[in-house]
């Protein structure tokens, strides 16, 4: 039983929180998630971080998070990594020995051609990866470039080709980058142009900052799909989504 | 036997410190404690967090506190929602249950009439607990409105109902509240209506930021009662406080 | 074996990275050099930290960080605090029984003669110590004093006298301070004037944020040497040497 249970009036959310894994210990990970484990329920191990690590811990901490019904996936980096040496199918045959069972499809470091990625999205979801895909360039100059239309057309076109879910690249600080300008605040008309055109359900924002986590929750609903979410704040972003914390307490 | 402690020449300083505990697991604490233990005496966790988290695990992180002397309580914004769900009796018999022995009586994210407030003081008094009351609103615009009169009318206020010591409110960030301006840096007026005005050892400073720390212990000693520390700056203020760090070697 | 492992293709970087450790619990560090001993080979127990830990909590430490060939050593602050008590000898036998195998010989809180500092450069090698030092003023004041020519002459001086690494002073901030502008980005005159006329790989940069390390890496190789790395970023600084993230793929 919670303590002081009384308090909630919000209870479970169906909805999607993405947690951004730095290479956690697996002690500290087991620690951690007897507070916070049934909080969320996809975990990114970021970009190429796995590649440095030994195969026995990332499947242990895989079958760990798997206890919890979290998916895993190692970073969009790691897989344009995959595409750009020609390793596709090595790669998906790599996932499924380590025990990953979610996979994300991106080219915000390199370029990859459109047929290449809706084939690519196509086949993740024959082999039975919960697949997402991700919208935006790392380089924020190149990021800028795409306009708010091509923006919304990439959206719908992975949706089409069977994405679970559509992840706005707002990277680990949340600044200048996707729907966040310099200071970390959101840009009404690129956000505007894409929930106004594409499937709320299907979108999830990265959003590493809190005051990031509270303008789309009060916005979008207690319930939007929220990601990079820092390790040490999935408490704080359940709080603000149940309206336990100051932020949101009776907007909620 | 403490390492190098031929070069401590300021020893055990006799204050208050509290840490914020977002919902560290129970093993990553045990094994901090064993660090920084000595270096604090309060533990808030944090708003409303407590509600999500399960019983036995904030019971036994309670008992784990306490062996160190260090006194544990849930956050303000978690007593105004048992306020607000007309629920104090029951806020108190769980605080209680749950082995906390210090209570927070706040009003930073709901309005609660003075009166009220002052009851509220006596009874928590009454029952046993250290009692803390904070003075501040979490919303800036709010906040603002108080005049630097009305900010001293209200520590004075909780004084006399019996508050052990009284919060300046500052929030996780430290920015945007209480004597803080938009950058984190102290307001000189705001700060020494207060000083000047109330009893200076019952006031506790929120002041998460480690520049804040360095100008509070400059100004008012290396005494001066501390809050919201984050938990892994523990270490780093008691050096502040002793002297042990650049910043104030050879100035307290 | 490292999972992913066919798509590394730079492998072991041939460098220095010194992390800071600012008190993590023995535990805690037991399970992150799990994953992270490997890509680091030097720490420093931040500033005056270790005079309130136990000693034998320090000597495991020590203990735990040598298994994974990790060089230790407290902060410069802590040598200076022996300086000006005069207690150099007792510090040095302290180092050796508490199983440091490293020092770091500084001034940046307090003056100490130039014919003091090469004297005791030359007594820590002669010890048998890893020796280090810093050239820098804690207080941006103090340290905008220095001219470039200054600085030069000062890291020089240091080599002749038996430094094996030159630290230039970033703090834990890495804000207006050494080569750093109050922004974090590097003011490109006082980087030229130190890289024209040391040795490069002599130098070990402290460089505590992310933007630092990409551009320092991008400047002077991934082979840079860098230090006052987070204990949480240490796998993301690896994989920006080896150009496993966004910001340095394909440019190293």
């Amino acid at each position: 039983m919670k303590a002081f249970e009384f308090l909630d009036k919000v209870g479970k959310i169906d909805t999607n929180t993405m947690v951004l894994d730095k290479a956690i210990g697996y002690n500290t990970l087991d620690d951690m998630l007897t507070m916070t484990g049934e909080y969320f329920n996809l975990v990114k191990y970021g970009w190429g971080t796995s590649i440095l690590i030994d195969e026995d811990i990332i499947q242990k901490k895989n079958d760990l998070y798997h206890t919890y019904d979290i998916k895993t996936y190692p970073g969009g980096t790691l897989f344009e990594l995959a595409y750009k040496y020609g390793e596709i199918d090595k790669f998906f045959d790599t996932l499924d020995k380590l025990n990953f069972n979610a996979v994300e499809i991106s080219n915000g470091s390199t370029d990859i051609p459109e047929v290449d990625r809706a084939d690519i999205i196509k086949q993740a979801k024959q082999l039975g990866f919960f697949t997402l895909s991700e919208v935006g360039k790392k380089n924020p100059k190149l990021d800028q470039e795409y306009s708010e239309q091509t923006r919304v057309e990439l959206i719908n076109k992975d949706l089409e080709s069977g994405s679970d879910l559509v992840i706005i690249e707002g990277r680990e600080s949340g600044k200048n980058i996707g729907i966040y300008d310099n200071s970390g605040n959101i840009k009404k008309d690129t956000f505007n142009m894409i929930i106004n055109n594409t499937k709320k359900d299907k979108i999830l924002w990265e959003a590493p900052q809190k005051n990031q986590q509270i303008d789309l929750i009060l916005t979008l609903g207690n319930n939007v799909n929220l990601g990079n979410i820092n390790s040490n704040d999935i408490i704080s972003l359940e709080t603000l989504r149940r309206g336990l914390r100051g932020d949101t307490l009776g907007k909620v």
